[in-house]
C-alpha cells in the first residue's frame, strides 16, 4: 500500500490523472465492462449512503415523500416538451426489444419478432413519466401541492466520461413538486436549492455559490434554473446541484389541469431539483490532497482508526484490549472505530492506508503509551500529531471532528474567496481565466451570443449569477454594452 | 372516502380483484404508462423504505456492505453461464441504441446511426456483471470472503403482471458473496435465507416455511436454492425471498480464481440472496380484510391517528390542542402520529381511510372526553375499540403496538397451520388441493418427471422441501416410488 500509495499522480503534476488514481487507489469506484457504466465500491458506496440518508432527512424536514417512477419512458413522451427532447435526445439508451434467442452459431442473439411497438427510453430525467402520473392524481387545488422525490439511478450516454463526475449511468434523486401557483413553485424551487446549499457546507464542507444560470445553461424544459456551484482545487467550477422552475411547461405537454379555488381550470405549476454521485467527485477534488482522500468528519465512513504499535502477540493483544475499551467510549457518541490489528502489514503501511481513504483521526498506541496513559493523534487534514492523554481522550476526539469538519470548511472558503476575481476588460479576463482561473467575476449584456462567443474562444462559461449579486452599472466586457450587475465565468467540469 | 372504500371487492367474492383494489385504493402503487411498470406511490414507498432500513441494518449486522453495479449487462455475458441464460434470456429488456433523432414527420426516431455493436441487457439479476468485476478483485485468498450487497432495480419482461408480486420493472436487493471455501458459501447462503426468516416472521409478522426448492424450481445456475415460503389467505403460497448457494459456477463462467492457503489456484465458491417489493404483496395478502390493509406496526408507515370528535372551531381548538400533547408523548417513544385536523371531511370518512390505510391504532377523543380525562382507541386488526383513561395512555399505546404485531403473527400462523394437510393418496392431494388448497404435504420420489407430471395435471408445485423435514419412509404419491420424506405442494403466485 505505501508503494503503490506513492503512485498517486501529484495534483501539480497532472490534476486530472491525480484525480483518477485517488479514485481507484482509495477504492471509491472503477470503470465497468460496460463503457462509460461505473462500479461503485463498497468504500466510494459508504459515502453515497451517507449523504443520502442526510439528504433524505431534509427532504423529509420540508415535508417530501418519496416514490418511485418506472426507469422506462415511451418514447412519444419526450417530444412533448420541445426543449426537453432538444437537450436530452442526444444521449438516450432506447430499449427496442424484450427477448433473446440462442443463436444456432452460439450464444444468443435479440429475437426480431420480439421487438417492441413502440421504442422505450431508459430516463435520463424523469418529468415526463412523472408528469403524465401526475394527471391521474391531480383534479383540484385540494390535491395539490405534491411533494415527491424518487432516489433512482438515470442514464445519459454521454461521450466522455469521468468517474462519477461524468458517467452514462449514475444515481441520483430527482424532486418533483406540483403546485397550485407560479409564487408557490417559485418558491419551493428557491427553498430547495437551499437545502442544497446547507448539505453541501454542512456535511461535504464544500462552500458554495448560489444563484441563477443564465438561458444558455438552463435545464431542457425549465424557466429558471438555480444552481449551487463550487470551486475545485484547479481552479475549475463544479455544478453541485440544480433545482429548476418548470413554470407549467410539463402541465402543458402532458395536459394536467386542476380546477383552481376560482372554479376555473388552470395548468398546475411545476419544479423539479437533483442531486447525484457526482457530489463525490466534488467532495474529493474540494479537499483532498496528495497523500490521498480528505473527507469532512460528517461523511466519513470510518471516523477514527487505531494503529497498535507493538512487538509480539502478548504486546498486541494488551494494546488491543485497551484500544477496545476507547473505541466502546467513542462508540457511544456515534463515533465510528476501526481497530486495525491486522498482524501481517506493517504500521507504516496502516498509517498510508489509511491517509489514503481519508480518515478523519488515526490513534496510534505502544507498550511506551500503555505505560504512560498516553495515545497519539494524528490529524489527516493537516497531517499534524499530538500525543495526548488516554484519560478524557474521547470527548478530546469528539471535539477534533468537530474541529475538522469546521476547518476542511474554512480552508475551502478561504480558496475559494481568494479565486474570484473582478475584471473590468476582455484582456483581463483572458489572461486571468489563463494564469489563475476561478471564477472571474465580470459585467455582461445578458446575451446568448455573447455568452456563446466567450465560450466559443476561451471555453469558459457563465457558471452563475449569484443571487446575492448586488445591483451595479457597468459595462459588458465582451460586447461594451451596459450591464447591470457582475456574473461569474469559469471554465467547468 | 367511506363511498369508495365500500368498493373494496370482499375477498370471499374475488381474492384477486380485492387485491387488486386494495393496492390501487388504499394509495400504494398503480400501473403506469409503460407496460408491466409500476409506480409505487408515496405510502407503499413508505413501506419499502421500513423494510430497506430494517433488511440492511440486519445485512450489516451480518458483516455485508453495500455497492453499485452496473444496469447493462453485454449481451454476451448471459452466454457464459448455460443455465442462466436459458433462465433469463426470454424476458430481457434489450438496448440498441444510444441515441435518438428528429423525425422529418415530426417527433423524434430511433438513429440508426447510434446502433451498438454488442447489445446491451438491462440486469434481470447480476450475477454475471458482478462476478465479471470480482475477477479483478480477487488474487489471493486473502481477498476473501466478498460480502457485498446491492439495492437496485431490475427488469424482467413478463407477459403477465400483478402489481407488486410480478411487475416488468422492480426493486429489490441482491446479496453477492465470493468465499474460499465450498463450506463457507454454503453456509453463507444459509445465514441469509434465516436473515429473510428473520425479517419475515419478526417485521411482516409473516410465518415461512424455510427449505430447499426442488431442481426444477431452482434459480438458473444455482446449486442449491434456499426459499422461505408463506402463505397467502387464499390459499395459495408465494415465494418470499431465496438464498442461493451458486458453487463455482459463475467462478468458472468468468475465470475467477485464488490462490489457496496451499499455494493452489481455484475457482471461488459463491452465494447470492434477494428480496424484492413483492414482500409488499405478500405483506398485503397475509394480513389485510375486506375493510382494507392490516399493517403490522412495524412496517406501518404512520403507527397512531388522532380524529378529533368536535363541533366548531372552538371545540376542534381545544381537542386538537390535547391531542398535540398527547402525540408528543408518543413521539418521544419513536411511534409516529398523525393528527387529522381536517376540517372538511367528517369523521366517519376518516375512520375508514385509516381502516383502508392499515394504520394499527386509531384514536379519537371528543368534548366528553375532554371532561372525563378518556380517549377511545380503536385497534384496526381486531376492529375493537375501548375507552381508556388519557392518563397513561402513550405506555398503553406502547404496550398494543408490541401486542398488535405478535397478534397478527400469530393469526397468521395459526391459519397457516391449519392449511398445511398430509396426505397419502394422489386422489387425497387432488381433493384437498380443490377444496381447501394451501400446502400439501406428501410424499415425492425426488424426479423432475413427477414433478412436473403433478404440475401439469394440477398446477400445484413442489414449494419447497422443508429443512426441519423428518425422515419417513413412505411412497410418492404420484408415482408409488419409494420416498424418505415430504415436501410440501401448493399452487403459488
Amino acid at each position: 500500500m505505501a508503494k503503490e500509495l506513492k503512485d498517486l499522480t501529484p495534483r501539480q503534476q497532472d490534476y486530472s490523472q491525480w484525480y483518477n488514481d485517488l479514485v481507484l487507489k482509495a477504492g471509491l469506484a472503477e470503470y465497468s465492462a460496460v463503457r462509460g457504466c461505473m462500479v461503485i465500491k463498497p468504500y466510494g458506496y459508504a459515502i453515497w449512503e451517507k449523504m443520502q440518508r442526510a439528504l433524505d432527512d431534509m427532504f423529509k424536514a420540508t415535508g417530501h415523500v418519496n416514490a418511485y417512477f418506472p426507469l422506462f419512458i415511451p418514447k412519444s413522451f419526450f417530444s412533448r416538451e420541445a426543449s426537453h427532447v432538444e437537450g436530452f435526445a442526444k444521449e438516450c439508451a432506447v430499449v427496442t426489444h424484450y427477448r433473446l434467442k440462442n443463436d444456432p452459431a452460439g450464444g444468443v442473439v435479440v429475437d426480431p419478432d420480439a421487438k417492441l411497438e413502440e421504442e422505450l427510453i431508459v430516463r435520463p430525467t424523469s418529468e415526463t413519466i412523472i408528469w403524465n402520473t401526475y394527471k391521474g392524481w391531480i383534479q383540484s387545488y385540494r390535491d395539490l401541492p405534491i411533494l415527491c422525490n424518487q432516489w433512482a439511478n438515470v442514464v445519459r450516454w454521454e461521450m466522455r466520461t469521468r468517474l462519477f463526475l461524468r458517467t452514462a449511468e449514475f444515481l441520483w434523486q430527482e424532486g418533483h413538486t406540483a403546485h397550485e401557483t407560479r409564487q408557490e413553485a417559485e418558491a419551493e424551487a428557491r427553498k430547495m436549492i437551499g437545502v442544497y446549499r446547507d448539505f453541501a457546507e454542512q456535511w461535504l464542507a464544500m462552500p458554495v455559490i448560489v444563484g441563477h444560470k443564465s438561458e444558455n445553461e438552463r435545464f431542457a424544459g425549465a424557466e429558471d434554473t438555480l444552481t449551487i456551484e463550487a470551486l475545485m482545487q484547479d481552479g475549475k467550477a463544479l455544478q453541485s446541484g440544480t433545482s429548476h422552475f418548470l413554470g407549467q411547461n410539463f402541465a402543458k405537454a402532458f395536459d394536467v389541469q386542476f380546477t383552481n379555488r376560482e372554479g376555473k381550470l388552470e395548468y398546475v405549476w411545476a419544479s423539479s431539483w437533483g442531486v447525484s454521485t457526482r457530489l463525490i467527485g466534488a467532495l474529493i477534488m474540494a479537499h483532498s490532497d496528495d497523500n490521498g482522500l480528505v473527507l469532512p468528519p460528517k461523511l466519513a465512513p470510518i471516523h477514527v482508526a487505531m494503529v497498535p504499535i507493538y512487538k509480539g502477540e502478548e504486546e498486541l493483544r494488551k494494546v488491543v484490549a485497551r484500544m477496545e475499551e476507547i473505541a466502546a467510549g467513542l462508540r457511544s457518541r456515534g463515533i465510528t472505530v476501526k481497530i486495525d490489528d491486522r498482524d501481517n502489514v506493517r504500521s507504516g503501511f496502516k498509517f498510508a492506508e489509511y491517509e489514503l481513504q481519508g480518515v478523519p483521526l488515526r490513534l496510534a498506541m505502544g507498550p511506551r503509551d500503555m505505560e504512560n496513559g498516553t495515545i497519539e493523534i494524528a490529524r489527516r487534514d493537516t497531517l499534524t500529531k499530538e500525543t495526548v492523554a488516554q484519560e478524557g481522550v474521547c470527548e478530546k476526539i469528539a471535539g477534533l471532528l468537530d474541529e475538522i469538519q469546521q476547518s476542511i470548511f474554512d480552508k475551502a472558503l478561504n480558496f475559494r474567496n481568494s479565486m474570484i476575481t473582478k475584471v473590468e476588460s476582455y484582456d483581463e479576463f483572458k489572461r486571468v481565466l489563463e494564469e489563475k482561473g476561478g471564477f472571474i467575476s465580470a459585467h455582461w449584456d445578458g446575451t446568448v451570443e455573447t455568452e456563446e462567443a466567450i465560450k466559443a474562444e476561451t471555453k469558459a462559461t457563465i457558471r452563475v449569477i449569484p443571487l446575492d449579486a448586488t445591483e451595479e452599472e457597468g459595462k459588458c466586457i465582451y460586447s461594451g454594452k451596459p450591464s447591470s450587475r457582475r456574473v461569474l465565468f469559469a471554465k467547468a467540469y
